[in-house]
């Protein structure tokens, strides 16, 4: 029985993920396949299009065997942060044996050995390092340099580091290195075309291009352009949620909440959540007074240092009432410290009772029950799970479906 | 010069009002028209179909010549706060010589003498209340008994003081007498259709029934039923706002700001904000925790006790952030402190040079410089009023014109 680990959004699931889960285990050999997938909101600090559930339903149907949930604080954080808490839980519920990620590079070998450099920070890559920031460089720039001094130029530093599915798949490597994990890391060369992630191309495209089609579109049922991108059960289950009125979810439908709330506030105010760093709460205070959409909201606050994503996640703590307070408790934990289940199909079960064997964690199969018995601090944390749906299900066109609770009342799919 | 007040909302100007209007100048005999309006949220604790500055434009090319806008702490009040508010401008402005308004009985000689007993309290009445008090009624039922006894039944007390417009006539006719004023107060019997004001009926139609057409209907350009019911320059001022982008706002824009504020609250922080009481914040939480749409939220929370009315301007005093504390301290305050002008044409031009040399309140004609000027908790309530404002203008559909700051960008109507 081998097991292999993904760490995924699934937002919308398409071709390429598909590709990527098949290959997966191909290379791996692996008959058996654990999801952690981000929850109602995904890494870019954006509400995903449609929901856990019917992302899981998706993942399922293509061939995971078992969906379980990366809590939001670390689905919506830094890339060090997603990482690290993916790694974890597949690392500690004690079954899994490979994780394959995707990256433009393609090699496991030089990712880890940058990985390894950056943990274990050898005493000259460390001096390497000094030597940068006291010229007065910044630190991803002066860290950059000392990697390729360090590496004495045998590798092409700047190119690997300039590619987002490199640098996640690098921050998978040393959370797996730091806790000395005994999974095995595998990657896979991404096919899909980065150099046009705007719009459909073809049979493999980026999810952001499958979800600005979507936003453009107003297909409710079938559609050519999605059946080419997406496999059809993945198609079918949109649609599912799409006429019955539970999404698409955008973060454009954020605007009136979020805007409103910052209209309400002080720039003090603005500085107490979670992120907002000297000055930005002006920044957000100005955009918020400015901006007609979500869209401009977010584009008149980034600076070079501010990126989007990272002032998307900035809006959507200020809209949970995340704190800087808040995040200090959180991050009292290293890791994400439970398992909740998504769903899961035979297979996945068979997973889970071995997983009951094996975990070193929590496996949360009822929310209810288990919120009862956990402490203070990772009960703050499940209260923003749950808040972070209520908030996301008042965006559905269909008013029935916009009932708070809804992580109570959801049921685990089972495939 | 006889200068007529009105005290209005004109939600929108509609036949029902040019009559009003027309007919209190015929019997006032008045040839200056000044007009107190709520701004861009109404008395029902409702957004305003369109903004203050679009009915302004109504209000002046139906007839009126001085808009003067009702301060959003007494606009969205009760029947009392409201009509005490809106008399003391015009009784402060100094150049008022009546008050004329609509009421379902017609009689102010009979609704005035009401209004003398509730304000001075003779001790036979004040035995009466005492007593039926003693009894276990509620406050309203024993006044009502009490009116009935004091005037020995000489007067359909129960019929007068179920009609809304009554009771807000009398509340004008209190207010009047309490500061001693020299305004004579008229009053006209209102000729629309109170028992249907849910369907447009006729040439009269109540506002209602006309917001909830527009609610109904997607008309973006002439519209015969409109036209039927509401003058020409109305109706076209409506729809240039309409493609315009800037409205028709509703109530329902609201659902997702006012139900994600209350998921986000604990019952003991609903309880601080105005009007709150004992029991209310479960009611409200839980409310907004099932609440598909705003119509469900508001209907959730009503009571007996608690009207569609009274729920409606608590939800917006918790969408606006008013407090308890912020009620006490606005509330110390008897009349509004100051009278803003909205609009005005030509003969309001002489009205305010009239206003300049006898109101005992200041004139604000631009709120930049005044609310520099003014004292701390003056400024509070302008700043409410500013954040009314900035609240109102996200529920626009075009973006163009969602930018907070209007109260100071836009200019007074001058026709």
């Amino acid at each position: 029985m081998k097991v292999l680990g993904l760490i995924v959004e699934y937002n919308p699931f398409h071709n390429g993920h598909l590709y990527h889960l098949e290959e997966s285990k191909k290379i791996s050999g692996a008959d058996f396949v654990v999801c952690v997938m981000s929850g109602n909101f995904i890494q870019r600090g954006e509400p995903a299009i449609v929901n856990k559930w019917a992302r899981t339903k998706m993942a399922l149907s293509a061939g995971a065997d078992l969906v379980i949930e990366l809590p939001l604080s670390c689905a919506m954080a830094s890339a060090e942060y997603f990482a690290s808490g993916a790694v974890r839980i597949l690392n500690d519920i004690g079954i899994v044996d490979y994780i394959c990620f995707g990256s433009e590079h393609g090699d496991v070998k030089t990712l880890d050995y940058i990985a390894q450099i950056l943990v274990e920070e050898p005493e000259s890559y460390k001096s390497f390092l000094k030597e940068e920031l006291d010229n007065g460089l910044s630190y991803p720039a002066a860290r950059e340099s000392a990697l390729k001094k360090y590496t004495a130029h045998s590798i092409n530093i700047p190119q690997i580091i300039s590619s987002s599915n490199n640098i996640l798949g690098i921050e998978y490597l040393k959370a797996l290195r730091r806790i000395k994990s005994s999974i095995i890391p595998l990657t896979i060369k991404r096919i899909n075309n980065d150099y046009n992630t705007e719009n459909i191309t073809g049979s493999i495209s980026s999810a952001s291009s499958i979800r600005k089609y979507i936003s453009t579109s107003n297909s409710t049922s079938f559609d050519d352009v999605l059946a080419m991108t997406m496999p059809k059960t993945s198609v079918d289950i949109l649609f599912e949620e799409f006429s019955a009125g539970r999404g698409p979810v955008f973060k454009e439908d954020f605007y009136p909440v979020v805007t409103s709330l910052i209209r309400k506030m002080t720039p003090e105010q603005i500085r107490n959540f979670a992120y907002v760093s000297e000055g930005l709460e002006n920044r957000i205070k100005s955009a918020a007074d400015t901006a007609g959409t979500y869209e401009e909201l977010v584009e008149s606050i980034c600076t070079r240092r501010y990126t989007k994503t990272r002032v998307q996640r900035i809006l959507m703590g200020i809209l949970m009432g995340v704190t800087s307070k808040d995040l200090d408790m959180l991050s009292r934990f290293d890791s994400p410290q439970y398992a909740r289940i998504l769903g899961f199909n035979s297979k996945g079960k068979q997973l889970l009772s071995q997983i009951k064997k094996k975990s070193s964690i929590p496996l949360v199969l009822k929310l209810s029950d288990f919120i009862k018995s956990c402490d203070p601090v990772l009960k703050r944390k499940l209260e923003l799970e749950i808040l972070a749906t209520d908030l996301y299900v008042m965006c559905y066109k269909n008013p029935a479906f916009r009932k708070a609770g809804q992580e109570f009342t959801q049921n685990i799919i089972i495939m």
